[in-house]
């Protein structure tokens, strides 16, 4: 039987968790590709981690030349992270004539369309199921299994620290900071969590999963971000008063051959299958003209999760070599559809204000609301701070350029202490 | 640009649906697959319908022959339904040097290896991923995202009628037979609903999973089935009041290096992701080494959510036509792994008996049990009837022998009127 000859470019975690699985599961694999899947060079500096992990010495190196120049290495597994360093490895090895496998979202995020090409012009393949979702099966299924479908709408629980951080904050009433100092401490969040509070990690996620979805390139400059730094402990309160939770959500839609995309926290129906995604899982709820709704549901990070997805990638590049196959399955982006604008999509929103509680303010403000064509589904007046009230609206269905425009005029009006929050309000009822 | 040429055998709900599909997407559908797909031939008595889909009639036949006969057709579409003739129209399109997609979960569950080796032998491909599921994708899913994992175990809702009345009887506190009555005016039951209430549906599909998984053929015969017949109001009550909701589960697990696969209901944790599937969706739940916990969602059946998965077949299929790359995933079956015994398998156990209501009764009992090693992990005793009480035990995991022998002695006891049920309780605590 044939071998397939791979080269690991980094194994930290998730590089190790590679290499483990092709050890252990190696006559599974074996079986089901029809060859032996055989780890021939680590470019790793790490000698400890190397040992460790029971990789022979012979086969580690430091010298990247020695992968791309070794025309015996069919698959090159792109594991080292970062950018620059990993575009112009993955570039190199595309030219070099070997496929790619990767689990880098930056990297197919940022320069995508230019590996794409690459790939399509030395009839290789560049595959990158772990980018999203880590062990989650998903641009597979979106390529292949749903392709027979105008995609409709994407809406994804994409990362792992922030889904962690509000389940805490919705199951123990904390606020923030201490649930961030928390899920440092257990190594959830980094010692810098802004690319996950921020919601940028959801948002090179989501332009990798819009491109797919859409055929359309959308990269991460084209997703509107906002984070889940602003969302308070009264926040979580009042979703949970009104039936929904909070979530980061990273949702990307087509409608009149436009797309958007925004990442940004939410209220969701806790009916909506997304409502239950807790803790570090992921999840991306799809959305096609005839399958109607799907969701694909698991760890999104983690050693052995991303690992899965990276040899799934492996395997699939291994047959296509074996079968003469490679380029199989190329960029998707065939057409050029423009982003949307942020104030083009339209939204439900929860609005809180802080005002002076005295009479006639309801009715100035809404009156606000109703000149900027804000529909309202609900009012909650209740908490009484001092001499303020809060008071809460959950809109219809409206534009969100009227959204904005409504509250930068209650912003101004002298009976307005504050806008406490602005959410939008996500996911139909299920 | 060249045309893949497609027959449809069958343009009854999902036949019609795909031919729609294949309509409507198909500017799409080219793109992605780099041809036209064009069918070519429908096999059809019924007129009216062809006529309704807008299938040209000059297209329409009724003689299979028409198809095998024409070398320029080169996939087949099966979805007459049934066992006996689809099983000839498959294997003669396959004979013929055609590949062929199918939804027919019967024909596979019960003539998957026979068809498998014809497809082998032709160098052609026979893709069914709706025959599980509907429209989720799970068989591609599992046989290449997942292919690096040794699978530990499957847990799938894949039956939407008795989901659909499972949910109904639990929201509305309703029985079995009113909520059987409710489905079939509705359609979502048929007329004979045996083969979904009493779990062949599900074991079904159940066969067809596990055999992907586990990499050995398991056959529907090897399925041990109990349907929901028996499940009442009280013992929906119970699972509220416990924690858990009711569901008709499909079980395949490995152990040992022995397959278990059972279907029947259980009761299942109300924070287990599978236990917010309602109403007629599906969702399959599946552990991998690597992976961990992932699940599939969505719609197991209908007319476009199961065309969908046909039509994303039969781009497959196009595929490997073009890159004459056919029969490029084989039958997985590579393995011979034995089927466990019921007896040899292990859940927790929710007990419900009617006893006499006196003392000592209660110790007799649990005397039976510990004798028989059925470690007990909570005991209920709360309603009365007349004479009589009714005890609720729920068990630790024990071996299913164990808990049957039990309770042929227990039913035996003069002390006890009857097993009310005998319910598993299934799925870890999430």
């Amino acid at each position: 039987m044939e071998a397939v000859k791979i080269a690991l470019l980094g194994v930290g975690t998730v590089g190790g968790g590679v290499y483990k699985v092709l050890q252990q599961n190696s006559r599974e694999i074996e079986m089901k590709v029809g060859a032996r899947l055989e780890v021939v060079k680590v470019l790793e500096r790490n000698l400890e981690r190397t040992k460790e992990l029971g990789i022979p010495d012979e086969i580690v190196t430091t010298d990247f030349s020695e992968i791309t120049g070794d025309p015996e290495i069919n698959i090159v597994v792109e594991l080292v992270g970062g950018v620059e360093a990993a575009r112009s490895f993955v570039k190199a090895s595309l030219e070099a004539g070997k496929s790619v496998a990767t689990a880098n979202k930056d990297l197919i995020a940022l320069y995508g369309q230019e590996l794409f090409e690459a790939a399509h012009e030395h009839k290789v393949d560049l595959l990158f199921e772990a980018s999203v979702g880590g062990g989650i099966p998903i641009i597979r299924p979106l390529k292949e299994s749903l392709a027979a479908n105008k995609i409709e709408q994407i809406i994804g629980i994409v990362n792992g620290t922030t889904n962690y951080m509000l389940t805490k904050m919705a199951q123990e009433g904390s606020d923030f900071a201490e649930v961030l100092a928390e899920a440092q401490a257990k190594g959830y969040a980094e010692a810098d969590p802004t690319s996950d509070v921020e919601g940028y990690d959801a948002a090179r996620k989501l332009a990798i999963l819009a491109s797919i979805g859409f055929n359309s390139r959308v990269t991460f400059p084209d997703v509107h971000v906002e984070g889940i730094t602003k969302i308070s402990k009264e926040d979580m309160a009042y979703a949970k008063e009104l039936g929904y939770v909070v979530k980061l959500l990273a949702i990307a839609k087509e409608s009149d051959g436009s797309i958007e995309a925004r990442v940004h926290p939410a209220f969701l129906p806790t009916n909506h299958p997304l409502a239950s995604v807790n803790d570090v899982f992921n999840a991306i709820f799809v959305r096609g003209d005839a399958v109607g709704d799907t969701m694909f549901y698991g760890r999104g990070a983690g050693e052995l999760p991303t690992a899965s997805a990276v040899a799934g990638d492996i395997m699939e590049a291994a047959r296509n070599i074996l079968h003469r196959d490679r380029g199989r399955h190329g960029c998707t982006c065939y057409d050029q559809k423009p982003i949307k604008d942020i104030g083009d999509t339209r939204s439900k929103y929860f609005v809180r204000l802080v005002v002076l509680d005295k009479p006639g303010v309801l009715a100035s403000i809404a009156s606000v609301f109703g000149n900027q064509d804000v529909s309202l589904n609900s009012v909650i007046q209740k908490r009484k701070i001092g001499e303020m009230a809060e008071l809460v609206f959950v809109t219809h269905e409206v534009l969100d350029r009227n959204i904005q425009d409504s509250l930068a005029i209650i912003k101004a009006m002298p009976t307005v202490e504050s806008v406490a929050n602005l959410i939008r309000v996500e996911g139909d009822e299920f």
